[in-house]
């Protein structure tokens, strides 16, 4: 019998008989090694631990404790779930698009006509289906199949034919089979129903059949799964947690914002509550920035498109910007898709002298996306955002000191708004693909090691990622926790040698010459307000510092009658100090208005009633706080003026 | 010989023979008539003082101090100003276009060729020979001739063929002629050249050809012309004091901002200085709105195409709109051309009951439209541009009220920024073309009493004009003077019954019933930033007030060096209080920084030197003041934030 010769990940080599299995192979190095092994790999491809080999190569076993065979589990635990669904007579005809492992667990996409919707309140039916072929469990192989059999074998699954049909004349088609359930399926699988123990289906949400906006609607059925309980337990709980923190949730339950397609889609409308937040933000960052030497501009959201063209948007970017507006006499206007080149314009607008450097322009600049209907969500993903931008000129011998000042000035704002679970990420060109960047090794060189000498100046920690810088340079990035676990860059601080040499921006040395060219650093700090806010709302989970608040103090006549004239009067000091206090006056019971007051996360409630009103007191709750405290009226106000001025910054003990 | 019959305007009827002369009318009436007739009209048509009359019909005689009178010498003056280029030699070649008499005074449209333009420089070669034709005193006749001959006289003037081949066929064709000098004409000119005594011409400008930006370029020449010498000195004193107002050359001077193609036409660019204005009056309305119960909110600038063809705005105003962007899914965003149906879409939000009502909306909104290039005029005349907008939503019986409150905010407003010269217009609808508008005369006549009721309740004068109101219902105009003493609205209320039928919009009424529909009330308080901003440059004269320039307080120290750091504690101090103080650290003479702040139009200017060191003490010196006060710095800070406080208010004495 023929024999084939298994190349193993440490160079070592083994022949075995042709048809050998993964499993026997694993077994015949160690019975644990057999255990653990989820899939293998044999020259880049999967090959099922069930399945016989009858080629020559590289081979790796995939063990649980990897990434990839937690993919592997989750990518098998979508077939049971395409399996279970259609065991179950509502779905029986159910047609299935694509059902890939992703970050968080997996999805399957489903299409089960009209009429016959699957939602959450099917969950537990199919999870209990799920739940019985994993003790059936099925054995799961791969084999190739023609494309005839194949188009034969999904004839009643449109969009399996579909995918058939796009793949290339001469691809290798193959399907996994566990018992009467046939995937079209490239492998990476684990070997029996069994292995998936630890799962849960978790959501449903609409999406287009592959993500293509003129095709069918389609229902995506989210799931995850784990090797271990206590994973998925854990996991279950962030995913809660995460719900509760979700702007979308708390932006509607607190009136912040709403967004719908009448308005239009990703364009969001602020309500009071919400604009009061991004009002605060936003004069709070300005009144910052200017304080730092900023030079404050309004620059138009419409341009001349050639701005863009200069800039190499428009060669580089495009898909992303908005189709230019033709207004008949040759210019054509253009959305703005970032405000760079309207802060060169800014540069531009005078002859510049190395006198006038460092030159800090700034502004909340709005700009626009054009993006895809299905990519929108809440306030972070839209097509219309407001920036805070800002972009410095600098001499090049400014530029560690200018980035440095920049840092300080981030992480200032960062202990004002008590943002504290960041982390930063230096930014490098790839050194693989350096082709993809701006062409000059020495500038790439020279910058990346001035970030990195900065850092260690200031001391702070960083981590290295080569490949995430922009194409025009290296740069700083801040990564956050999102709610759901992920991360999401907060500010940034971007070095630029390229923009300054499309616009052949100059400046006036110290020796006289007007032909040195300055390096550009744009910068944000708290980002678009809409993101921005949205990270607000889920680290302060809708609970905002008093500065932030909406509504800052609630006032409850204990009657309305008796006490609205004293009520009126602390309610009009409060607000001549520049507080929003405000008179809940409706007739309800006294518990239910406080208990209203807490659930809009008011930050301070206040009672009124006869001894509050004979010894000009106020008797206060604060959110969050069971007891109450009575204290005159002047030293709650100046109480909350204090609170205020600390910003987010945690009470001093 | 054949007889006519003049019928006079007061109805009289005289008989005079075929062929007499408006002149010799005038002259059988009485010898100061005839002195002071300029022209004459019968049947509606222009009838020159010396052209034989060959009909009978409505004879009238336009008399000096009538306004058609000066409109006459005006539009003589254009032929005048057009016999003379003709006549030098430079412009022996020069084609005209048309030449009507304007507002202020006329122009005539010229094309003297590339490489040949007429500038200003010429003006006074030009005013010399107008004046010889007029000492030549030519006579000014009219008469009728056909299309042939038309194109005959006219040969060598492509404009002029142009306009005739425009003519209707069968259109009557009339030439005026005086001296060599011959004009496409319909009359309306004085009885001879040397009736054209007190003229100027005043600048010349780019314009195209019949408005159509597709054209050619012309050049503009325009003048103006009056009967006595005191009125044309006291306009052209006018005319020079409007341009030391004008907001394009204090917004060039003072660096407030710029515009320029290459960032787009009508798309001004707020520099540093402009910006500061820009930021204080925006906080200065919405502090003040939201003192005034207004929620403020931020709708999106883009806005689903849907919102605007509900509105009726994309029926009755689609060509002051930005084409529509098909964003692939068959949503079209628009750029909006008003905020009314974002704010609607606030109000429709939540089911709404009588007990919010009033319901007030504000936002600093920013919006587009659609204008030629042509017509874009530094701040004035733009393409993007950001309105302090409000929305009131009321119950019919609260229209009343609620107009009164917006009224006397924004009389507070002015007050604020000492507005003091307006006058209020009550603007209804034209009770001839009542087809024009929203169609419901009861509301109108409703409406329109209760606008007139409250402006008399408050005893404010105003003057009613007929035909100013919106399509959907009247409202009150509140008119400035502009720098060149025109008329333009500053703020706004009206009145809308229509919107709210459109969009449906009820509340729950008392009666538990939600089938109430409320009134919209619309306002402007002060307008757009763009237009309040360059009418503030203009009637402060780029002087402003303390709270509103961009830097309050220049500080210059004796010598950097000995005072330098002196300067700077003052400065911080300043600050630190929330002042925008600068130090002047130039090396230059003191009395050249001193003149260079009153040239910014700096506030207060402080001088410091070894005595204000020695005693903490600072030299101020006011703008425009050349007295100085040696003061405690204390003092100093004080008296500067109680200026800041008192915003534009006049000092009490």
């Amino acid at each position: 019998m023929a024999e084939i010769t298994l190349t193993f990940p440490d160079g070592a080599k083994k022949s075995f008989e042709e048809g050998v299995k993964p499993i026997e192979v694993a077994e015949s190095i160690a019975k644990s090694l057999a255990k653990k092994s989820v899939s293998a790999k044999l020259n880049g491809s999967y090959v099922g631990m069930q399945d016989a080999m009858t080629e020559s190569g590289d081979f790796s076993l995939i063990t649980k404790g990897e990434d990839e065979a937690l993919q592997i589990l989750r990518h098998s635990a979508a077939h049971l779930l395409a399996q279970a669904m259609r065991r179950l007579p509502k779905f029986a005809n159910v047609h299935f698009g694509v059902g890939p492992a992703i970050e968080n667990g997996f999805y399957y996409d489903t299409d089960n006509g009209a009429g016959n919707q699957v939602s959450v309140e099917d969950f537990a039916e199919i999870e209990a289906m799920m739940k019985k072929i994993v003790k059936e469990d099925l054995p799961i192989l791969s084999h190739e199949i023609s494309r005839d059999e194949a188009l034969e074998t999904f004839k009643d699954d449109p969009y399996k034919i579909e995918l058939i049909n796009d793949l290339p004349e001469g691809e290798k088609i193959t399907v996994a089979v566990q018992g009467e359930h046939v995937e079209l399926d490239r492998g990476g699988l684990v070997p029996s129903t069994g292995w998936i123990k630890h799962f849960k289906l978790v959501s449903v949400a609409g999406s287009y059949w592959r993500g293509d906006s003129s095709k069918n609607v389609m229902q995506r059925v989210y799931g995850t799964a784990f090797w271990d309980a206590k994973d998925l337990e854990e996991d279950l709980q962030r995913r809660a947690e995460a719900k509760e923190r979700d702007h979308r949730n708390i932006g509607r339950d607190l009136d912040l914002f709403f967004t719908s397609q009448k308005v239009g889609s990703g364009l969001p409308v602020w309500l009071p509550n919400g604009a009061t937040i991004r009002r605060q933000v936003e004069r709070y960052i300005v009144d910052k920035e200017l304080a730092n030497d900023y030079l404050h501009v309004y620059t138009p959201v419409l341009s001349n498109l050639n701005l863009y063209k200069t800039s190499g948007h428009w060669d580089h970017y495009r898909e992303d910007m908005f189709p230019p507006m033709d207004m008949g006499d040759g210019e054509f206007l253009e959305l703005r898709p970032m405000n760079c080149p309207s802060h060169i314009s800014v540069y531009q607008h005078k002859p510049r002298s190395y006198r006038d450097l460092p030159l800090r322009i700034a502004e909340l600049g709005m700009m626009h996306r054009y993006e895809k209907s299905g990519a929108l969500t809440g306030l972070s993903r839209v097509r219309e955002m407001t920036l805070n931008d800002g972009h410095t000129f600098v001499a090049p011998d400014q530029l560690e000191e200018e980035f440095k000042s920049i840092l300080k000035m981030t992480m200032d704002v960062y202990k004002d708004f008590d943002i504290t679970d960041y982390r930063f990420r230096l930014s490098y060109r790839d050194p693989e693909n350096t082709e993809k960047y701006f062409d000059d090794d020495e500038m790439w060189e020279k910058s990346q090691a001035q970030l990195k000498r900065a850092m260690d100046d200031m001391g702070l920690d960083y981590f290295e990622a080569p490949g995430e810088a922009a194409f025009y340079g290296p740069k700083l990035d801040i990564q956050t926790k999102t709610a759901l676990g992920g991360e999401e860059t907060l500010s940034t601080i971007q070095l630029d040698f390229l923009l300054p040499e499309r616009f052949d921006l100059t400046y006036v040395g110290e020796d006289g010459q007007d032909n040195h060219r300055p390096v550009m650093l744009h910068r944000g700090i708290v980002g678009t307000m809409e993101r921005f806010t949205a990270y607000l709302i889920e680290i302060y989970k809708g609970a905002f510092p008093t500065w932030l608040a909406p509504l800052q103090v609630q006032i409850i006549p204990v009657n309305a009658e008796a006490h609205g004239s004293y009520a009126k009067k602390i309610q009009k000091d409060l607000a001549d100090a520049g507080l929003r206090a405000h008179i809940d006056n409706r007739s309800a019971k006294m518990g239910y208005l406080i208990r209203d007051a807490q659930t809009k996360k008011v930050p301070y409630t206040l009672v009124l009633g006869d001894s509050e009103q004979a010894d000009g007191t106020v008797t206060v709750r604060r959110y969050g706080q069971q007891e109450t405290e009575a204290m005159p009226a002047a030293d709650f106000k100046q109480l909350v003026l204090a609170d205020v001025a600390r910003y987010s910054r945690p009470e001093e003990k």
